[in-house]
């Protein structure tokens, strides 16, 4: 497989796929996530559950679909719908869930219940963004742009493996994953998260993620830009082609993606990581590109 | 005066301006500076005094200054050009100073000493950048991406009277200043600093800042997009039109200087605030024109 370093490689490597991925959808009573599961089916790489919302969704997906590959499920609310979906994927009858107009609170309600949720008993919940921006030459991964405040140390170490994971399955072979800060300088006392990047990086010197580079930290122009490494004298491995990035903090990962989808044109694609099979958890705002990307992630 | 909305409006209102400032500039020894004050020059809204590195400056404006524009004052070292050009700052004699092949450390330390320096006691030090992003239709202003790690509740209210001050030297008569999040719920646990937020707005509204608005939390693309805040249900009085953005840390506001400029094809000016005249302090990654257009803002 070569690697996949657009979301065009994407879908052409999902296309060319015999098997389709089950996508259990929660409530998709508005029209951008029909869009984007009809678009998926039309490329084929996904059959879809639908929980609640039949006639709506029949209404929508007219001319796209046909019974072998859209199954529906009733449901009385949202919530009900909610409960229902991650009661599939955690019984093996869906690969992944999909949000549709459902409170971002009460869907995460189902997915984190103890004792009927999806959450394996102490696995880290977090959010990866991949990126399709027009200026650079290939994939951008990074975390955590929407669930965790201020990451420990662990909750790193769980964003590494599931973004080795993630890099893996669009056949990246030595994924170089970049630790983000605003200078390359290690400052343990005004910023400690700079030393749980050198432990990392220790980390991943002896192997513990696999066939990976972890370098840092780094700042952003050093991770994404040869010229600006070079122009600071500095000499990493990264080499300013990193395929992920480890934001210190939500609001520097927020400001990157608000930023890149404003400003720069770029596509993007989200999944929840942790969970027993990935979780779309598109935004309102999203466009129904955004999920259908989304949608292509949680199936390849 | 019509608002100045580009760098390309900045500079010709500086062209049509008769006056000129004077600009103190700490051992030019790179092309990079010596390019950006041949460039005012020739737009004739600066005069120039290099402390150190006579001859090279002298051959690099060869064809760009006359005697009545440009002068020298020798310096041995760049240390030594540093103390001497901060010191001229402190006698009025230049309205403006401009670091050349400085360490920034090195240069700091001349600007903030407490008998020497230029840094009033009680001041608080702060980096402004002012960005002229292609994809937005007005300057945009942040702070701080350079200088801050995580500003106190007094460090974010002196940023914000720098930013009312540059606001209205650009001819902006009621700008509005917009206090970034992750998302636009006040979370004083997880999130202490959205509580100063708070009582920003309150300052605000109470005339403390002058006739500028204020508002926040809020998040990039809400306050830079009236499109993302119509589809969040958001109502705020800066309606997707930010003419200046206050980040939580220092992480945040340097990922945003450096996706703009690496991947947006956005132009930036750098200031340092606070101290008794402006500081510009590009770094030695930033282009001729960075450099041009933060003399060109020192100047205004």
């Amino acid at each position: 497989m070569n690697s996949i370093k657009s979301f065009s490689d994407l879908i052409n490597h999902l296309n060319e796929r015999e098997s389709r991925k089950r996508i259990v959808v929660v409530w998709a009573a508005d029209d951008h996530t029909t869009q984007a599961c009809a678009r998926a089916l039309d490329c084929g790489f996904a059959d879809f559950i639908f929980v609640g919302c039949k006639q709506y969704v029949e209404s929508q997906l007219h001319g796209h679909a046909d019974g072998a590959h859209v199954k529906f499920v009733d449901a009385e609310s949202p919530v009900d719908a909610a409960v229902k979906a991650v009661a599939m994927v955690r019984n093996d009858e869906a690969d992944a869930l999909m949000k549709g107009l459902i409170n971002t609170d009460d869907l995460l309600h189902a997915v984190l219940n103890k004792q009927t949720g999806i959450l394996p008993s102490g696995k880290v919940l977090t959010h990866i963004t991949i990126a399709d921006i027009p200026q650079y030459d290939r994939l951008l991964l990074f975390s955590d742009p929407a669930v965790i405040p201020y990451p420990t140390q662990e909750q790193r170490i769980e964003q590494i493996k599931y973004m080795a994971t993630i890099c893996s399955a669009l056949g990246i072979t030595q994924p170089k994953i970049s630790l983000i800060h605003c200078t390359e300088k290690t400052n343990t006392k005004i910023f400690p998260f700079t030393a749980d990047y050198a432990a990392i990086k220790e980390m991943a010197g002896e192997g513990k993620f696999g066939n990976v580079i972890v370098d840092g930290p780094l700042d952003l122009k050093t991770s994404c830009d040869l010229e600006s490494m070079k122009g600071k004298n500095i000499n990493s491995p990264i080499a300013g082609k990193a395929d992920a990035l480890i934001f210190p903090d939500i609001e520097a990962g927020n400001v990157f993606y608000k930023t890149i989808t404003l400003f720069c044109g770029a596509q993007t694609a989200g999944l929840l990581q942790g969970t027993k099979a990935p979780v779309v958890l598109s935004s309102r705002a999203d466009t129904p590109e955004s999920k259908f990307y989304s949608l292509a992630i949680a199936s390849i």
